[in-house]
C-alpha cells in the first residue's frame, strides 16, 4: 500500500490537462460546469482558467442578459486563433489537409487530387507542408502548430510508427512520419495511424459512437478495413495491425484480388466491385462512386441493382465481425455509408441471416456522424494528444 | 485529487488477497519471496501467513537441511485439504467434473459419458451434484466448497449469466447457474462461461500464454469457437458473445450446416468434417477423433489425407482471426491441437498464404500446455474469484 503525495505543480499540470481536455471535447463550458466536472473549488477554477488564457489556449466571455437569478456563469471556450493541429487524410485518389483547432473545429481545409497512378510518400509530405504554408499565409499567421496527425489506408506499426503496407497506395515499409518531420520545425509531434483506427476514435469522441464502448468502424473506400474499440479502448493487436479484414477470404473460388488470392472481402464490397457490378468500368474514384449513388437515388436500374448486389456480401462481412467481436454498434464509413443509406433493409437482412441470432438483434448499424471526416478528425485527435496531456507545453510551441 | 486513507482492516484484507492470489498462481512460495512480492515487512508477512493458516487455506513448512548460509526461509503452500472449487466442463459427448484446490491442483476428477442425443441442463446439474457427493464420501470430507465454475460450448450472457445458445447441446436460453444453485448449499458462488473464453483464461494464467497479452484460443470440438484476450483482458463484447466464429460463413456455396446456412467454418474444421473427410461416418466423439489421429500417426493414408485436407481451411480460419485481431499467439485446443501436432507445416502454409504478410510472420501457433484441461481449469479460475478477492470469506464457507 503506497501513498502518493502529489506536488502542487504536478496537481496544477494535471488539473490544466483535465480542464483543456473537457473544453476540447465539448467546445465551450461555463465556469460552473468546469467546477462541477473537475471537483475543485471555484477559486481553483479561476486560477486554472487564467493559466489557460495566459497560455493563449482559451478565452472567456461573460454572457450578456439572461433572465435567470444571480450572476450568469462565465463561458470558457478555445480561442479561434489559438494553437492548431494539421490533420492529413491520405486517400488513394485525393489528399485532404485541414487545420483543426482545440474543440475539433476545422479552420481551414484543402482537398487535393492525387497524381495517378499513386502518390509517393515524399510527394504527400511535400504537398502537406506546402498546404500548411498556404494556410499560414492566408490567415492563420499567429497560430502555433501543436502537432500533425496523418491517416493512411494501410497498416501502421504501433512500435515504430512506420507504414507497413498500404496496398492501394503502393507503399511498403515507409517511415512517413520521419519524412514529414524533416520538413517541419523541430519538436512538432507527428502521429501516423490507420484510417479506420482513427475514424473509430473520432466517432467515439464526437460522433455516432459517443455513448458506446464496443464499436467497429468499417471503412470502405478502394480498400476495406476496420477500426475496433473494445470496452472503449482501441484494439490494436501485437503490432498495431488489427482490423485488416479487407483480404479475409470469404470464398476461395471467388474473383481474383490484386493481392494474389481469390475471393477477398475487398473484391466484393470495395469501390471497384460496386462500380463493376453497375457495369461502370471506371477507376474507383470517390466521384465515380458518388455518381453511381446519385443515379441509384434517381431510380437508375443498373445502379440500384449494383447497390443491392453489394448489400449481401457487406451484410456477411459485418456478420463475421459481429460474430467475432459482438460490438454494440457498427459504423459504416466511406462508400459503405452511402450503401447503408440506399440499401439498409438488404444489408440488415443479410446481417440477420449470417450473424448469430442474439448478436444480429442487438447490433446497430450507423452512418458516421462526422460524414467523410471521421479519419481526418481522428488524425486531429491523435495530433492533439501531447498538448492535451500537458497544456503548459503550449508556451514552447513553434509559431 | 482525493486522498484515500485505507483503514487497517481494509489493508489487511487487501494484503491477504494479494498473498493468496500469489500462492494460487505459483503453488508454493517462501516467506522471502512473499516479502519481496508484497513489498511489506517480514513481520507483516508473518502475521498474514498466520491469518491464512488460521483460515485453513495454507500451511507452512520449514525446509530441512540445505547447504546455504543462514536460516532457510519457510515455505508457504496451499493446504492439500483446504477449500476447493468444483470445475465442470460440459462437452457434447461427455461431462468432466473436477475438484480443484488453491494452486490449480486437480484433487479428484470424474469423466462421465453423456446420454445421447444431448444432455438436458437439469441432468447435467444433477450429475454434477452427485459427483460432488461422491468426491466428499471418497476422501474430501473436511474440505469446504469455495465455488463452482462451469464451462459450456455455447454463448453465455455477460449480464444475466444465462446460457444463450449452445447449439450442439441443444440448449437455448437456459439459466443453468440458477438450476445448479438450487441443488447446492446457499451462498456458493457459481460462474458459468463459454469454453473457449475459460480456456484462454487458464492458458494465460498457467499455460502457453503465460507471457503473452494478445492471444486467441481457438477451440475445436464438435463446434468451433474462440476465446480472445486483448492486452491481457478478455474480449467479451457487448453481451459476452465475442469469439463465436464457428458459424462465420467462409464459402456461400459450401456444404450445408445444421444452422441452416452453407459453408460455416464449423463444417470445414469441426470434428464432424474431419471424420467425414476420412470416410468415417461416425458420431463425432472425442474417441472417434482420437482413433483417427492414432491411425494417421501410424501412416493410415485416408486418415492422413483427412488431417491434411482440414489443415487448409483451418489455416484460413486462423488467418481471418489473425487479420482481424493481430494476436501474438494462437493456441489450438480440442481436436485442433491434434491437427497441429500432425499437420503443422500444412496449417502454417495455409496461414501464411491467407494472412497479411506481417501478421503471418509474427503469429505463433501453439498447443495448449494444459492439454485437454484448459476449459476445465478456466472454470476453476472463475470459481475461485470470490475467495481470492477476500480470503476472510473462507471462515464462512459451507463445509
Amino acid at each position: 500500500v503506497t501513498t502518493i503525495a502529489a506536488r502542487p505543480d504536478a496537481i496544477r499540470r494535471h488539473n490544466l490537462a483535465v480542464m483543456l481536455s473537457q473544453l476540447h471535447r465539448d467546445g465551450a463550458l461555463t465556469r460552473a460546469q468546469l467546477t462541477q466536472r473537475l471537483g475543485v473549488s471555484r477559486s481553483t477554477i479561476g486560477a486554472l482558467v487564467a493559466d489557460l488564457i495566459q497560455l493563449g489556449l482559451v478565452e472567456e466571455a461573460v454572457p450578456s442578459g439572461g433572465a435567470g437569478v444571480g450572476r450568469p456563469s462565465h463561458v470558457v471556450a478555445p480561442r479561434d486563433d489559438g494553437p492548431f493541429v494539421l490533420a492529413v487524410d491520405v486517400d488513394v485518389t485525393h489528399l485532404t489537409i485541414a487545420a483543426v483547432g482545440i474543440g475539433g473545429t476545422v479552420r481551414r481545409r484543402e482537398v487535393l487530387p492525387n497524381v495517378p497512378p499513386t502518390p509517393t510518400p515524399r510527394a504527400i509530405a511535400e504537398r502537406t507542408v506546402e498546404a500548411l504554408d498556404r494556410m499560414r499565409l492566408e490567415g492563420m499567421p499567429g497560430s502555433a502548430l501543436a502537432g500533425v496527425g496523418v491517416s493512411v489506408p494501410g497498416t501502421v506499426d504501433r512500435h515504430s510508427g512506420r507504414v507497413g503496407v498500404a496496398p492501394n497506395l503502393g507503399w511498403r515499409d515507409e517511415a512517413f512520419g520521419s519524412l514529414l518531420a524533416d520538413l517541419l520545425p523541430t519538436g512538432v509531434p507527428i502521429a501516423v495511424g490507420n484510417d479506420a483506427d482513427l475514424a473509430v476514435l473520432a466517432e467515439h469522441r464526437r460522433g455516432s459512437a459517443r455513448d458506446c464502448e464496443d464499436v467497429v468502424f468499417l471503412m470502405g473506400r478502394i480498400g476495406v478495413g476496420a477500426g475496433i474499440l473494445v470496452g472503449g479502448q482501441p484494439l490494436r493487436g501485437r503490432d498495431g495491425h488489427a482490423g485488416e479484414i479487407g483480404h479475409n477470404v470469404v470464398d476461395v473460388s471467388g474473383p481474383p484480388c490484386h493481392c494474389g488470392k481469390n475471393g477477398c472481402t475487398e473484391t466484393y464490397i470495395g469501390d471497384g466491385a460496386l462500380l463493376e457490378r453497375a457495369g461502370r468500368h471506371l477507376p474507383p474514384t470517390e466521384e465515380a462512386v458518388a455518381a453511381l449513388f446519385a443515379d441509384a437515388r434517381t431510380g437508375d436500374d443498373a445502379a440500384l441493382r449494383a447497390v443491392r448486389a453489394v448489400a449481401e456480401p457487406l451484410g456477411r462481412a459485418i456478420a463475421n465481425l459481429v460474430n467475432t467481436l459482438n460490438p454494440e454498434r457498427v459504423i459504416l464509413g466511406g462508400s459503405l455509408s452511402g450503401l447503408l443509406d440506399l440499401a439498409r433493409p438488404e444489408i440488415e437482412g443479410s446481417l440477420e441471416h449470417y450473424a448469430l441470432e442474439a448478436q444480429s438483434r442487438t447490433t446497430q448499424l450507423r452512418q458516421p456522424e462526422l460524414g467523410g471526416d471521421s479519419a481526418l478528425l481522428g488524425a486531429a485527435e491523435v495530433a492533439f494528444a501531447d498538448l492535451l496531456d500537458d497544456p503548459l507545453a503550449a508556451a514552447a510551441l513553434p509559431a
